[in-house]
């Protein structure tokens, strides 16, 4: 049973600016991201990792699950979590970003969950490549997506429906694309898709479905509210778009020294400061450089050794302080050319900001 | 070295209505409450714990790791963790809330974290009660407060400081005052005090002072930031007010059916359905009982059987809901008879709001 919005009526029309509305703080609340000073950790701690949840964290039971693989498919399956588990084992090292991090901070901005900078984090994610599953099923030749359903469910400006995305098949099969029961070595929390979910490493969040319920194989494309009116870049309204895809170019620093409680400036003591930060690009695009800037002038930083083709890479800047009040700014470029822009590129979704982080310091 | 606070005048100043600033949102980004549907589990699932950080989350090393203890004691100690943990084990399973948990809906507005349902959770923590350590210290007779400070240090509109709480010694010796350094079997994470916290059950969690690194017995009145000018209840900005102590009595249910994403409204099917939450008090009030409104009538809540003395309780209460718009409250009343207010009592810091929540159902 699908049906419309009964509050429709209650959902913003349009843009807005400035300060920000009771439900899109209720949002910040409900949702989590990671503290900014943890990104000095190479795997987010668990219980810091971002978190974007569309409709309510289901309560499943992993004795009872199953994941259903049916459509153009010559063999349908019905898979227990031991079936999964039978199956070769693979970890990814991943970094997820969530399409919607730094919303707020576009302006005007789409009344959506308000991230500034924080929907992002890394982890190590096990299971099985999803490319064992399809095989054992049978890709029908007229396969033409692969979809992919949770168990939430719920409404938005869309009406009801359950939490769906797709994937080309050429995409699903890919080694890295993986069906996950655990995080960080533990199994999956109910937050993060308990008791399975898809990772799609160098994808934006949207796409590594959680609760994974049922596999579709389709001869057509697939049309759901989470992937053809949601996760698309516009520029105007209404138009059709692109499609939100890999991750784009993004760095982001540990905000030296010691903060103000409220507005989350810095006090630094003057001398000697290591900067240390996090860089990452879409799927396959390395980290070229990392810039920082001090007031406006860009330097270059030092790269850490890499962690693994879709995580997320460090970096180190060594900063000579001296008194008084600074801007830093930090700035990525990956090995094809992509580059962060200075200010927050207009996207009617408010989607993929990658605009430089900027910290306010004070050096006594 | 402690100092003026040199942004302070980017703070806010007095109280506002309406609409969320941008470093309210934030820091309601940067901090995390539970997903109200969670509140069907016993312990709330690791990560999802309410995180309420003052300043940034220190990165301390387990093995350099040491806790002080002095002022007038007879023995000055230097624990290691592994001191700490041959001392006597003992567990507690505790509900947590912040003390201003809430203020997000207290008009007019205190600007600071801007939290609405979410900041509460239960976790067993494991430790050994501090009285073993401040027996094996030997508190002076002069003992009038015992101080604890985190690692944790920063700026606020009273200037630098390490955060810092104090219990009265009566208090401190009691058994269930715990040395943590486990939360549900595991190692603390680093957002929730590792390598050592204090947990002290019963009260707001301002009292359970995370990366835990000294104890010091004072024989007057501790005045530190976190204890004298903030976390008071106050009617008028300047007064001395009244200090902020144990938990209010308070109840929360998930909310039923199927969520909008951005309203968090709920639609749900008509017939039955079963309302479950949780509900706590203070130190060692327990829940005598729970109580729905639908459309504004009160009728009674069933009592699951009590989890522990400093734990919420659950409780279930049966719907037989008919088609249309409907508001769902809830209300708790402890055995000493405080009883949820309808609606928000004002207070100058926002704190200690445990008005009754609201939810708003579409019943088809």
């Amino acid at each position: 049973m699908a049906s419309e919005n009964p509050f429709l009526e209650a959902l913003p029309t349009g843009h807005t600016r400035g300060d920000f509305s009771r439900e899109e703080v209720a949002l910040a609340n409900r949702n989590s991201g990671i503290a900014l000073e943890t990104l000095r950790y190479d795997l987010t701690p668990v219980g810091l990792h971002y978190l974007l949840i569309h409709f309510d964290i289901p309560h499943l039971e992993a004795d009872t699950f199953r994941l259903s693989v049916g459509g153009l498919v010559a063999r349908p399956l019905s898979l227990s979590l031991d079936d999964l588990r039978a199956l070769p084992r693979r970890t990814e090292r991943v970094t997820l970003e969530c399409a919607g991090n730094g919303r707020g901070q576009v302006e005007p901005r789409y009344q959506s969950m308000p991230w500034s900078y924080e929907a992002v984090g890394t982890a190590e994610w096990t299971g099985t490549p999803l490319a064992n599953v399809l095989t054992a099923a049978g890709l029908d030749e007229r396969a033409a997506e692969i979809v992919f359903y949770g168990a939430d469910r719920g409404f938005d400006r869309h009406g009801e429906h359950t939490y769906g995305r797709s994937l080309a098949p050429a995409h699903a099969l890919r080694d890295e694309v993986l069906l996950v029961y655990e995080m960080n070595g533990m199994p999956l929390l109910p937050q993060h898709g308990f008791p399975l979910r898809l990772v799609v490493p160098g994808w934006f969040g949207m796409a590594s479905v959680k609760w994974l319920e049922r596999i579709e194989v389709w001869d057509r494309p697939f049309d759901g509210p989470q992937q053809t009116p949601h996760y698309h870049f516009r520029t105007v309204a209404g138009e059709p778009g692109t499609p939100v895809t890999t991750l784009r170019v993004k760095s982001l620093m540990v905000p030296p020294g010691l903060p103000d409680v409220y507005t989350r400036r810095r006090v630094v003591e003057r001398g000697d400061v290591e900067i240390v930060g996090r860089a990452w690009s879409g799927a396959g695009a390395a980290i070229a450089r990392v810039e920082v800037a001090v007031d406006g002038v860009w330097r270059e930083a030092n790269l850490d050794a890499p962690m693994g083709r879709f995580a997320w890479r460090g970096w180190k800047f060594h900063w000579r302080a001296e008194a008084g009040l600074h801007e830093l700014a930090c700035r990525a470029t990956d090995i094809d050319g992509n580059v962060q822009p200075l200010d927050p590129v207009w996207d009617v979704g408010g989607f993929g900001n990658n605009a430089v982080q900027r910290v306010q310091v004070m050096v006594r």
